[in-house]
């Protein structure tokens, strides 16, 4: 059985368990990561026993050609055909995913009796399986073995922009698609703007790189941040590195099936307030990575979800002294029963 | 005045014709096209004489220092910060744009009050004014420039996928960011799927080559499509490309201000049915293009909008024949009061 058909079967299952007749799969990522083929423009309705896609005419042979798993059928009306077909096989408790519609189609599917339901792709996705692992652990490597190659080859007079093209290029040439979001290159205070776009900024002597990048390769996202001083560091980047460095240390230190995703927070948070630097931590830890580079589960002081082995996320602590520099440190790690597997290394 | 507050102006305007007090802006990209600032993960509120900013305050330090013309501050619950706003203000018609929301956000925002609004700042930002027109009149001269070098270098024996990197490179080294979409590169019959995934597969002799692709210069996306014969044309090539061409043509020809988008999507679609491929020609004739690569105006056959001088449009007819070949000519251009002005050339 394929990866993909076992997944719309992972699915079905969870249809069982939480009662329902159907789900609307309108997300091409998740479509992508049911049948393979990651196109925009069409939907799915999955039932306990059956799969149906709903398509513009333009894209029917291309889907057939390549996932003879579903029923196809082109439509011009989209909404209506799986409305429609929910209506011909009397299914009673078809839902949708709230957070994966626009307020436009989920308005459609309410008035077509649809009901919510969250995070159910969502929860199937978190949990890495088989080939999935090891695209991710390439993904990861592919991006931590980037940082060796260009740590050397960034010298004052460089631009920010320069170095998040390099990092693009040699990850393309290691196999990657391209980058898994907007490459952050931080020299200097742009190192403590935690989301910084990359600019022509050239670097200075003694000053702070902040390497914040990742790879799509197969499609799975790689996240990892590394920072450094270019020449001598003063006192206080020390100071703050080793403190960053530990409090990721010991969130790593902490992820293990089980724990709550809340805890691992919790970890980082604490050892950076302890030091007196709690307020200059002002994002959560970390987030789940796979198909996007920001899944579930969240890594926050709110977060409910408990690890389970199989998940990947970030752990990436840092402090930041706007006009100054910032510190962050991140890798991505896959969760496991006995603690957890660090990808980016 | 920057081109920032004058779009913010332009809105507020138009908040006065739609009689409206304020108007929720959520999505990213019409954020970045009135504040300048392109980040993800805050909302605006935008009334007739002021406008807000509500984000985590990992964004605060950042946006302040670039907008100083949107009144900003930190939030833990951004939902709940812009209903408290727009309740202290006594706003009894605040507006929210239903296609550009979740469906769980664009509840709360019922709940709250808020009514919906189509397209408000979709059609503004479909017309292009000032420095936008020279910035994507760039873009698209980057894309079609770049057709004209990579166009020698495609040799039988390249890979589909080797061909999209190249054209990335090539318009990376003009100055662009990226590319806008995901590139086609069709060889042979991968041509005949109007969305194809370039893919490993190398080029033939006597073969289609059918190339669509653009760039992000600036911020602006680009869109053009070429297809050749690598090779001696077989007589079906040459009639079906001859037949594309001119009904590209004719459509190119048809736009103009004050035109019905439909009618340009008619123009070609009538002249490739004459000829009897009709039902080769199995999408629509163009879309807008701008911020995004796909926006405002739509060009099909149910489009019910009006040209405006100053829409940036596709024209791009095709005729696909399945298991063969297919052929698609593209061009992006600017409406204008006497006709158009292509800008891919």
């Amino acid at each position: 059985m394929s990866m993909n058909k076992k997944r719309i079967k992972d699915l079905q299952y969870l249809l069982k368990k939480e009662k329902l007749d159907a789900l609307v799969v309108s997300r091409p990522l998740e479509q992508a990561f049911l049948t393979g083929f990651a196109m925009d423009g069409y939907l799915m309705l999955v039932s306990r026993n059956e799969s149906w896609a709903f398509m513009p005419k333009m894209l029917l042979d291309h889907f057939r050609s390549k996932v003879d798993f579903v029923n196809a059928s082109a439509s011009e009306n989209l909404l209506e055909s799986v409305a429609a077909r929910a209506k011909e096989n009397r299914f009673r408790k078809t839902a949708f995913e709230p957070a994966a519609e626009t307020y436009l189609r989920g308005r459609f599917w309410k008035k077509s009796g649809f009901r919510e339901i969250k995070g159910l792709t969502a929860g199937l996705r978190a949990v890495k399986q088989g080939e999935e692992i090891s695209i991710l652990r390439r993904s990861c490597h592919i991006a931590a073995h980037t940082f060796r190659i260009i740590k050397p080859r960034i010298k004052p007079g460089r631009t920010e922009i320069s170095v998040a093209r390099e990092l693009e290029d040699l990850m393309q040439s290691m196999g990657a698609k391209g980058p898994s979001f907007n490459l952050i290159v931080g020299f200097g205070p742009d190192s403590a703007l935690p989301h910084h776009e990359s600019s022509e900024r050239p670097l200075k002597k003694n000053e702070t790189v902040l390497l914040d990048f990742g790879c799509v390769y197969n499609g799975y996202c790689s996240d990892i941040t590394r920072t450094y001083f270019m020449g001598k560091p003063a006192g206080e980047f020390k100071k703050v590195y080793s403190l960053v460095e530990a409090a990721q240390k010991a969130g790593v230190k902490k992820v293990k099936a089980g724990v709550c995703a809340r805890e691992v927070d919790k970890t980082c948070r604490d050892h950076l307030a302890e030091a007196g630097y709690g307020q200059y931590f002002i994002h959560g830890t970390g987030h789940g990575v796979g198909l996007e580079i920001h899944e579930a589960p969240t890594l926050n002081t709110k977060s409910e979800e408990v690890l389970k082995a199989g998940m990947a996320v970030t752990v990436e602590p840092g402090i930041y002294l706007y006009g100054k520099f910032g510190v962050r440190i991140e890798d991505s790690v896959l969760v496991k029963n006995n603690g957890c597997e660090i990808l980016t290394k």
